[in-house]
């Protein structure tokens, strides 16, 4: 089959072999695949990954042990667990010390023409929900993951740090508390999508004071921690999304004398983004900026890293 | 008077000006001071203050507006706020921006004959409290403040890194909470000092895998960090306690991989403290390693910098 390969880097090859699902998986065939910035990072060493990457998907379910879930539009959670493990039954699957996940560690992911997953990892994608939004269900529920960890009220100062591709996704979902919230970004088209449903926008922090309640870091890079830091007030909290090469310096005795609370925060619930999606909560389609088919895959990636790139995705016929 | 002065090294010196109490404040003459490892960070250019160090001490009021007050026996917050800010009105007086802090920024410490704080920081104590508990309000208080800051649960696993004088008491105040906890140090007669009381103790962490639903980091070193992290399970929670000179290097892409939440701690409530030196439930004075008369300041400084020195007291006749 066709698939995207990064073994050192990133290829298309024709005949990569096809996944065997096992017995309680389902084979799948990717419509939609969104380019996040851990492929990106994953082509600059991340997580030393060896293989087909991609793990933001819409598909049809091509084989399955349950012949109602074949044809079925679903999307998947990406990370395989164990189910048995102390951290599995303790309620943490998505830690499992034993996961695989897809197309980040051990696990071939959707940049493909064919994908397999444990059919637990499935949800049915709502009806009214059209694959152009449903390919966005895995980074929606990295941002709902935020809410999941932190109580957001509405009476809080947040300040969401990265206008890319998650961050206009966490604003979005942020600004269904009613909070109020301010976004800092470097691209005034990106800010625009938001500024258009009333959030506030700002190119730079400079000027800003540390008053936030809650700063929200998502701007892929190694930077963005000093500069979230800055914002956030004595006792607040400092939420970190960002996955990088890479390690800062930190000033660590400064987070004890303003005992500032850090967050990391990764991977989220995607019953809640496909609710979100289904209510029309949250509009994600301005936040595509291109569509390559698969064929194309080399150019589409590359067009995903440009500064400033919102979701590129890539479609399979 | 008598003082410890650090203006580049610490000297003691016979003619330091009397301190002028303002219209809220009181005159204080200290009995003992403890030694805290801030004081000897300072001496390394912690917060880059000069004058007299020292903000841990019990004392008595010799001069004061409400003459009810004088003569009586009390400890004092360190921070110095203005009350009057957002910050303040908030209720976070202990993070106002303006505020100088006992010994540590902007106000003259307590080793001394005398020193002065506002009448709103001091805390009577209680008679059956005697000097040599009571001078550990201070830093109880910053151990009280995990509990404020945490929901340490009896279910917990909890482990305490650092063996030194905070972590002893740290260990004694989460020891209340009945959770499941290891203190990890290197000084086999400070853990014994624990273990008297039935808390487990170790030296070294090696082989202890990241299991740890809370860590708490108080080794006093940059290093400490990363040893922490290691213990901490996924979605843990690493509380820091050190301050130091330096700044280590951090995989903060881990902390969002392992969605840990770190959070900075100071600080703390000295009300809960007292209350539990009067219920006798904390008991500090096996925390006591050495007295010094104030005379011998700089060799009681020395003795307080050994690695693993305990509680070293100044006593002001």
């Amino acid at each position: 089959m066709k698939a995207v390969v990064f073994d050192g880097e990133f290829r298309l090859v024709h005949d990569y072999p096809m996944p065997e699902p096992g017995p309680d998986e389902a084979l799948i065939r990717p419509r939609l695949i969104g380019i996040c910035n851990t492929d990106l990072e994953i082509g600059r060493g991340y997580a030393a990954f060896r293989g087909v990457p991609g793990h933001e998907f819409v598909g049809v379910v091509a084989e399955a042990k349950d012949a109602d879930l074949v044809g079925r539009r679903v999307v998947g959670e990406i990370n395989i667990s164990c189910g048995e493990c102390p951290t599995c039954r303790a309620g943490r699957p998505t830690h499992c010390p034993y996961r695989t996940v897809l197309g980040i560690h051990g696990h071939d992911g959707a940049m493909a023409e064919y994908l397999r997953l444990p059919v637990r990892n499935l949800h049915l994608v709502p009806e009214n929900v059209p694959d152009e939004a449903a390919v966005f269900v895995e980074p929606l529920a990295a941002a709902c993951q935020i809410l999941d960890q932190v109580h957001v009220q509405p009476t809080d100062r947040v300040i969401v740090i990265g206008d890319g591709k998650l961050g206009l996704l966490i604003a979005r979902v942020l600004a269904l508390t009613g909070c109020d919230l301010l976004v800092v970004g470097h691209h005034r088209e990106n800010l625009d999508i938001l500024a258009a449903r009333g959030i506030a926008t700002r190119i730079g922090s400079e000027g800003l004071g540390p008053d936030a309640d809650l700063v929200v870091e998502c701007t892929g890079r190694a930077g963005g921690f000093e500069e979230a830091r800055r914002l956030v007030r004595p006792r607040g909290t400092l939420v970190l999304k960002s996955t990088y090469v890479g390690q800062p310096t930190v000033n660590l005795s400064a987070l004890v004398v303003d005992e500032i609370t850090v967050v990391g925060s990764r991977c989220g619930p995607f019953p809640a983004a496909l609710r979100l999606l289904k209510q029309q909560l949250v509009d994600v389609l301005p936040l595509i900026e291109a569509e390559y088919p698969l064929d194309e895959a080399l150019a589409a990636l590359e067009h995903a890293a440009r500064r400033g790139a919102r979701k590129v995705l890539l479609r399979v016929d």
